[in-house]
This record gives C-alpha cells, structure tokens and sequence, in this order.
C-alpha cells in the first residue's frame, strides 16, 4: 500500500494544494458535528481571532431595525475556544428536523464553515447546510430509494429570442421505458432565483424521489425553468460568465416570461414523454413564482389543470401596463369557468405577503372560486416552500 | 415600481438574511476585479483583522518542507488596507489566460471571497475561482454557441451491486434528433474525485460546447463515471448524507471499477443513441483514471480504440493481486495487435508521475506498441487535465 499512500499524498500537495493540513496531523476538525440527540456543535480553527460568532437559521431570529423598517434576521452567538484551541458552540437544545444554512462571523467578517463542503447559493449569497433527520428533514436527504435524473438542458424560446436554459427532472424509470408517458410539473422560482433555486435550496429532486418511493405522489416530470426574462441562463451558467448575481434584474414580473410560457410547454412536450394534456400538467411557484403561476394560468386557462401559490407575491394589477396584468377578472372567470382540478394557495402567517393573499382568498371566495388553503408558520422562507411543495405534489394528477 | 422595490428590500431579508449589508448602502465589493489588462484586484471588508492575505495558482509555487519531502505550495501575498477601510491586492503583472483558484486567509483562517459566488470543490476543500480569457481561458467560459445537456442519472451496476450516479454530457442537437447516433468518450476522474470532478474542475461540457462549435471535435456524448467502487456517487449525493468528502476511500485502484466496467457500457449503449463499437468508443483519465483507462482498455481490448492516460497513475504491476492487474504483459501484446487508433499520453514535466510514465513509454517502446506523447510543463493539476482533455478529444472519432 506504499505507494497507494505516497500517491494519496503527493495528490493532495499537488492538486488539492490546501489540504495540506488534513494529512499532517493537524487536528481534523469536524463541525457540524450533529449528535445522536440532534444537539450540534460547530467548530473553527481560528487562533488569532479575537470573536468567533455564528449565525444561520437554526437559532431564534431577532428583529433589527432598518430604513425600511423592521425586519427578521438569524440570531448571532458566540463561540468559545475550547481546550484544544478550538473555537466551538453546541446548540442549547437539540433542533427539530430541517434543513439548516449557517455562517461563521470570524472578526466581523461572514465566513463559510472550512469544514463543511455542503453550501447552497440563495441569490447573490452563499452560506453552508447541514440536514437534521426525520420529518422533514429526511424528505430532504438522499435516501436509499430509485433516484431520477436531473439534466440541465437548453431550449428554444422563439418569444423570447433566445435559447434558455432549463432544470428538467425525470423520475426514476423513465429511462428505462421506451413508452410511458407522465405529467408535468412546472415549478417557478421567486425573485433574484434561477433555474438552479428549486434543485438547490429546494431539494426538489429529493423531495420527489422520497414522495414518489413512499408512493405518496405520483411519478411525474419537473421542468424548472429560469423566470428572469432577460437572462439565458443561471448566474455563470450563459455568456456573461461569472458575474456577480443580483436581484435587480430587468424584465421580471413585467410580463415577457409568462408571455412566452407557451414556449416552454411546447418544448417539454416535443422533447419529452408528457401526457399533453390539461388534466396532466401542473404551475407552482414561491413568490413571484407564485406570480407567475397564478398571471401564466388565468392567461393560459386550458394549459394546467393544477396551480399552486406559494407565498405569491400577489399584486393582482400588476406592475406593467403589459397585456398579461389587464382584465383579470374577466380571465379569472374564465379560468374557473373550466373548473380547475385544484387551485392551491398556501403561505406562512409571518409573511409580509399573508395579508396581499387574504385579501386575494377573499377575492375568490368572493366569487365562489374553488381554492385549498394551507397555512403553516414563520414567513417567506425555503422551510416553507419546500413543505409547500411535498403538499402540493401529493394533490397532483390523482383525478 | 415601488412595489417591486419593497419586494426586493423584503425578501433580501426574509430568504436571503445574510445579505442586508448589500442593500444599505454598505460599499459593494467588487473582488475579484479583472481588469482590462488582465491584472486582477482582490478586496475583502475586513475591518478588524490583524493580517489578510492571499494564496491562489494564479501566484508562483513555492516549495514547502514536509516529512515526506518537499511539495510544491502556492504562493501567498498580503493585502493592505486601502483609503476605504477595504483590504486590497493587485497582482503585479497581468494574469495569463486560465481557470484560477484562490483563497483568502484571515488571521490565519482560510476564507472564501463573500464577493465572489463561484467556487470549485476539489476532494475536500472548496476555493473561489475565476478566469481570465483568451487561450486556453475561453475554451473554459460558456460562450455564445449551442449548448449540449447534461444529466446527472443513476445507472445499474449488477457486478458492483448498486445502482451508481453518473454525469453525462449530450452534444447539442442530441435532443433535437430522434436518430442520429453518437460516439462516446468515457471520462474517468482522479483519486479523490467523483462524477462531478470533471463538470467542475475540468469544465468538460464548456471544453465541448467550444470545440464542437468550433468544428474541431465530432459531437459525442460524454459519460463520467464514479471511479470509487465502494461509493453510489459523490459525496452529498448518495444516502450516506452530507458527509465530509475523504480521500482515504475503500476499494480504488484494486481492481472492482476496472472489473465493473462493462456495466457502464452497457448502459450506456443501451440508454442513449450510441454507436456501440470500438471505433466509436474512447476511454481516458486523469491520474487514477488515466490508471483506470490503461487496465480497462488492456482487460476489455474490444472495447476502446481510443484511450488517454492523462498524467497517468502508471503502476504497472498494480497494487493487489486482482486478476485485473496481473499478464499485463500478454494483455497489451493482445491490445496493440488489435490496433488502437491512438493510444495518447499526455503529462507535466514537473509531475511526480513524470519517471513512471517515461519508463512506461519506454516500454511501449521497446514492445514497438504505437503511442502519441504530449508533454506539457507544470504537474500534476486540473490546468494541464484541461488542457489534455482539449488535445484529446480533438483527435477522436475521425478516422
């Protein structure tokens, strides 16, 4: 085995010439160190730091004043050097399952936990995870059941003039038969997202490889397009190159994307094994997801049978004097006059949007417009979409 | 707009509640800068730390002294503070055209750049990259050309026992034929990697977007396979969890991947529009892989007629007794007389590896086995690995 080792080394000074440390007797560090009980302590290295802090969505969130005016942010707390130098904090009770994003604050600056290769990228910031087991948050893991393919994928946008690119899963099998068609889920992503949103910060591919093995949603294909209208493509992933990614992108929510949804169908069924049909096809989305969701399906009403808001960013005129925003009522009528096999809303009783959504559910019942509603906790968050989207996928193409 | 605006403020803060220092009027960090002369400015805001520095392979190696010898490390440079309180450093020269890596060290702790979004992970380390374009840089940027897919799918591997995750690239245009057939280059990742190194570090779908488009290489498909026979998929991807990645891995390099080998063929030509014969198949690797490429071509010899060992992990004699590693003598005398189309080498002349594959060539040689070498400067890193890939891929497929 000499020379495996002398190998594994020389390839660790070589290639990966940062991980010096790991092979040299320095202390390996572990952090999140998630215990049997679900307490978790985190760990850095950092001798010469006068604070350690940490921050992330696992602790109590505090409300910090700003010119806009109050607004939930993460706790912050500190971590103490322990007897081998190490700078450490345990949790004070074990966490409930979910899916958690963390950041270290070495001396004031944000910085990612060099221990924890796991990271998601929410908009322009990147911050490291970690997963706490059972429910949800086993909906969340990679589990020992068939898995389907995700391909990332380009289509042709003729309304919009460019090619574009787009997240596409296909449930486990569907490889494997020449001949079975499936339904479709179009899940949109909210502002200043991407077509890598849902994948990423969603854990949609294992979501629905957990629902479909437990047979609790039905195999189905998810197209995840890229809502910006201007972009081709996720942040590094078109021509740009590696731009810094931003929320104050042009034409969004003014109409183009949902215009030229029809694209986007027409591919996936050209390209795809889809049952093209209504009674087959599915729209969600989180935020303005939900905004596009709900403008795509009153102007589209023989499209989706199936439409799910999730914390829609609801502003029923419109932002735009665009053709998509006019005559709602007239097209909401007209999209519940074809009865709608489900009408899906659901939000948390935090969100800023809570009260634009009641008003909209009055609306509707207003005029007797079929809806389910489904209320959780806490606001506009990824804890929320996701659970959003494993009760909403298990209402789908059961009809 | 001031709808959208408050959109934007709100969810900045709800979903994404570590980046409020971007909206309050806090100096935007651009780092790093490119500037048009191809020096490149790096700036982080760290307004308490004792010492920031720099370290990156845009910055000469230095040699550090190990028990084990001594190993090449990259260079480290100090940033100063500027007159706006931001750290700062400017490279003294302009940047060659090339994918870079880098890091910064705060107080002696390795940070990511907050700025910077785009980062590679490598075995168990993760650093931001960026590239300066030109030759080889643009071949590595997604350009304006058609784009191929790629898929990340589980395929069966009954010699191995799993069901085992797999990359693989589809040339543009794939999609769009019902017919057209493909040939196919298996590409096989180094120790320590998995089916995402190559997609990553090696940036193999923008490699092959730019040469299919710029007709110097025949579109094909490309699979990569996990070369860690005792793994499903890469770290983070399997139901072992979000596991710290390990270089110290069971059964590599002792003969099951080699074995198994078969089952990826198989599925693939099975699974996508291949033209399943040897002149239409080509296997090469980097290091492991370009170990993994020299058996599996040697024991499968009607398998591949094209194979690349890039910066080859040349053991001749293997390092178990596997039936794979031994008669390799009589193995390649069989190989060569079927008449490979090309049988390629290509490293570094600094590669620690640099010995063992000149006395493979002279081996080759002396056997009058027929061989096309490439030699490069510089060892054992994904610059070269890039480079070979684009080499290669070019001579494939054309006779």
């Amino acid at each position: 085995m000499k020379r495996i080792n002398l190998l594994v080394i020389s390839l660790l000074f070589c290639a990966t010439t940062f991980a010096q440390q790991a092979i040299w007797g320095v202390i390996s560090i572990k952090s999140p160190d998630i215990h049997s009980d679900n307490n978790v302590t985190f760990r850095l290295k950092a001798p010469k730091a006068n604070t350690v802090q940490i921050t992330g969505d696992f602790l109590p969130t505090q409300k910090i004043a700003t010119p806009y005016g109050k607004f939930d942010a993460p706790g912050i707390e500190n971590l103490t050097m322990n007897k081998d130098s190490i700078w450490e904090f345990t949790t004070a009770a074990p966490l409930a399952s979910e899916l958690y994003s963390y950041s270290f604050i070495v001396d004031g600056v944000r910085v990612l936990d060099p221990s924890n290769v796991y990271m998601n990228r929410d908009v322009t910031n990147v911050t490291n995870i970690f997963i706490i087991g059972g429910t949800p948050g086993d909906l969340y893991n990679v589990n020992n059941v068939p898995h389907g393919t995700v391909s990332r994928t380009w289509y042709n946008s003729p309304t919009l003039g460019m090619k574009r690119r787009l997240t596409v899963y296909t449930p486990a099998g569907y490889e494997d038969s020449q001949k079975q068609r499936y339904p479709v889920l179009y899940l949109l992503h909210g502002m200043g997202g991407d077509e890598e949103a849902w994948i990423a910060l969603g854990r949609a591919s294992q979501v629905l490889d957990n629902l479909i093995a437990q047979g609790k949603i039905k195999p189905m294909i998810v197209v995840m397009p890229n809502g910006n209208a201007a972009q081709e493509a996720a942040p590094g992933e078109s021509s740009l190159g590696l731009q810094q990614p931003t929320t104050q992108l042009p034409k969004t929510m003014e109409g183009s994307f949902e215009k030229a949804f029809p694209d986007i169908v027409k591919y996936t069924d050209s390209h795809y094994r889809t049952i093209a049909q209504k009674s087959s096809r599915a729209i969600c989305g989180l935020s303005m997801g939900g905004f596009h969701s709900k403008f795509i399906s009153a102007e589209y009403p023989d499209l989706f049978d199936y439409v799910g808001l999730f914390s829609a960013a609801i502003m029923p005129n419109g932002n735009t004097t665009c053709e998509i925003y006019q005559n709602q009522d007239a097209k909401l009528k007209i999209q519940f006059a074809k009865k709608p096999k489900l009408y899906w809303i659901g939000i948390g009783n935090a969100d800023f949007l809570y009260k634009a959504n009641t008003d909209y559910r009055k609306y509707l019942t207003d005029h007797s417009y079929p809806f389910t509603y489904f209320e959780t906790g806490e606001g506009h968050i990824w804890k929320n979409w996701r659970i959003y989207l494993a009760q909403f996928t298990q209402k789908l193409f059961k009809q």
